[in-house]
């Protein structure tokens, strides 16, 4: 794609509103923009990289037996009044039409997955069921003040699972665990899994957290073993409870949560099979989210440094960035000019991913401190001076090694 | 895909609460649940539908420039008061947060788009803009009866285009009016452009109208040419304006409409643009829209017949239903199995969509009656009476024509 047409404007100035290097980084860059207090506009390059990340999500579901659905944003009172948190949910946005009837606008998916897989488990030859969807939700969060990392509305991709017995559920439970160590591994995070509250029908849930500095929740990490717990169930002592080793305080930030629900939700709305032997029993879930706004935002805490963001290849916009230095002399950049099309064009051709910044109005200097900006991981320079030996130059953005390479043999690759 | 793995429960019995052909089918073959008047959840399957229909529209929206971007669904009050909509857009669903700031659920994006174009065009330079999402908006619809044609919450496309003057706006409009005409011709569905009320800017506005029993406008369409007006502007007179011949009167159900706002929206949010000369103007801006689930309804309503849905081509959820007929005998049906199993296989590893009916608890006639259902545009059987040929039988779901073919031959197809 061309830079000009992605239609991004680059700020010069870091918009002096928003308080979070997420938030601020990705609006400079043109990748979002802030409607109001925790809601955001993605732009087209920013829409980019949620599409990235949503498809790493959307594989290791499905690779873990995940069927993909939509269910309604719109949730009817009832659904939630059955489980009690139409009044104890704080966060739930409610909103009443015109023909006074009230809905809640969807925070999270039980109320309504619940009674949809009733309709469908039956008997235990219906049994594991997996069902996720990627969709906005809704929470009336206070404060929003941390970016993309907190936010009134956001993109999350729920799983949830159905099973005859907690054996099947514990075993499930373990899958997602590892599918998420894939996703968070593919996006090159650096986190820990930890022990959380688990609420009323488990001792513990897990949550995914990224170690950073800006992270709202505080965790206390064994510096031996990988034993993890969020402040929330530390007990005083400061002590890891596996390895009795110190325990070390950090700040986290929770990119997904798993959950064994056990029969929290079949029970309310009586969501029972048949056994094999004709008997009925009640179903035992799991379910388990992932925030894929937040994670845009997550990543970027953690890419960044005084030049900009650095994209991990696979949540990039594009794996390339093109860039044509101008060398002042006409008829030499008309060489360079027709050059870099010709690399881009085969680019194009292969399928590689690649921006060619085509902006006629910005200088050079412009050019290489906005590539090093949107943070794609390879930066592609031709020049005078690259063209004088048939070559091209290439820098990686998070080591800033370059390499220069002959043209030809670049574009046999 | 294995049948048994989308996890869908076919109904034998069309449910009674839903007065509409669409819905009606819809559920009863799995495709979609209603969760309450006007708000539907979409299966696995019926989600897969509705992404071919949004890839449909996405092709050929970038094919006419449009950059696809996502915008938040909550809108400020503000933005609304800005436009006097807060007051005056009846079906405009509301929300208070707790810390008492209004947001309207977006129904239409102007309010958002427009101030996010603001930060884009500067001048001449950016022009012209064309934007658009795919997105789940909200309307607070009175007595929604119609199943997926009208819903308090839907999937839209909704494109914006932004130019230097009314004449590149009139161009890009015919443009637009072109990619509407591909993307219904793709989905096969028999449409007319009827000219309908442009509101206070523009004298008309277009309406994309498929041509059916149930549809809720009423059309008066030349019996000659192709000049067709909604019931809304059309004069006493019974006459077509273009040819004089009689109009017909029909009924129509909207799948898109193109709008030329002009400078409706641009004006009090103040969207200018310096001009080549230095001088400040004002943004001309188009409108354009596409109900995404409401298609997949419209075409439900159009095709279908006694025995279920028959989805067209692109729009279908899978090219191929495949068929292992039991013959009754185990050393037979061992073969027969195989065979199918064989077929499914080399099918995938081409990457030819396929549903494999693998469901054991079910009949022949069982699984031929639900095939015939789920409509898919080609059933192909594998049976002893085949085998014995080295053959397989397929037939067209919208002809009913069928064709015996060699196995061989038709895998190396």
């Amino acid at each position: 794609m061309r830079l000009s047409q992605i239609n991004l404007r680059l700020q010069r100035e870091s918009p002096k509103y928003e308080t979070s290097i997420n938030a601020s980084l990705l609006i400079k860059g043109g990748f979002i923009e802030k409607l109001t207090a925790g809601v955001y506009n993605y732009s087209p390059l920013g829409l980019k990289v949620i599409r990235k990340i949503e498809n790493i999500i959307r594989e290791e579901m499905n690779n873990v037996g995940g069927r993909e659905l939509l269910l309604a944003a719109l949730h009817p009172r009832q659904n939630w009044e059955i489980t009690g948190r139409w009044k104890n949910f704080n966060a739930l946005f409610k909103t009443k039409s015109r023909y006074d009837q009230w809905y809640g606008l969807g925070p999270t998916h039980e109320e309504i997955i619940v009674p949809f897989a009733k309709k469908i488990i039956q008997s235990y030859k219906d049994l594991p069921l997996y069902l996720y969807q990627i969709q906005t939700k809704f929470r009336d969060e206070a404060r929003p003040k941390s970016g993309l990392l907190r936010t009134k509305e956001f993109l999350m991709k729920d799983l949830y699972s159905f099973h005859e017995s907690e054996n099947d559920l514990d075993d499930y439970y373990e899958k997602v665990k590892d599918a998420y160590s894939k996703i968070f591994s593919r996006l090159e995070l650096p986190f820990v899994i930890a022990e959380a509250s688990g609420g009323t029908f488990s001792p513990y849930s897990h949550e995914f957290q990224v170690k950073i500095r800006t992270g709202e929740d505080t965790l206390y990490l064994c510096s031996s073993c990988s034993f993890c717990q969020n402040e929330e169930i530390i007990s005083d002592k400061k002590k890891c409870l596996n390895c009795r080793r110190n325990l070390e305080k950090i700040k986290g930030s929770e990119v997904g949560n798993i959950f064994k629900l056990k029969t929290k939700y079949s029970e309310p709305f009586n969501l029972k099979f048949i056994d094999s032997k004709g008997k009925e029993k009640i179903v035992f879930m799991g379910c388990y989210g992932i925030g894929v706004s937040r994670l845009m935002g997550v990543i970027v805490e953690v890419y960044h440094d005084d030049d900009g963001i650095i994209w991990p290849k696979e949540a990039a916009p594009f794996n390339y960035h093109l860039l044509a230095l101008k060398s002042g002399k006409s008829n030499e950049d008309k060489i360079i000019q027709s050059q870099a099309e010709k690399i881009y064009q085969e680019f194009n051709k292969k399928g590689v991913s690649i921006v060619f910044d085509d902006r006629k109005e910005f200088t050079n200097g412009e050019k290489l401190i906005d590539s090093d900006f949107l943070g794609m991981p390879q930066r592609i320079i031709i020049s005078q001076r690259t063209l004088e030996k048939d070559s091209l130059e290439i820098k990686e953005r998070k080591t800033k090694k370059i390499k220069i390479i002959k043209i030809k043999s670049f574009l046999q690759q």
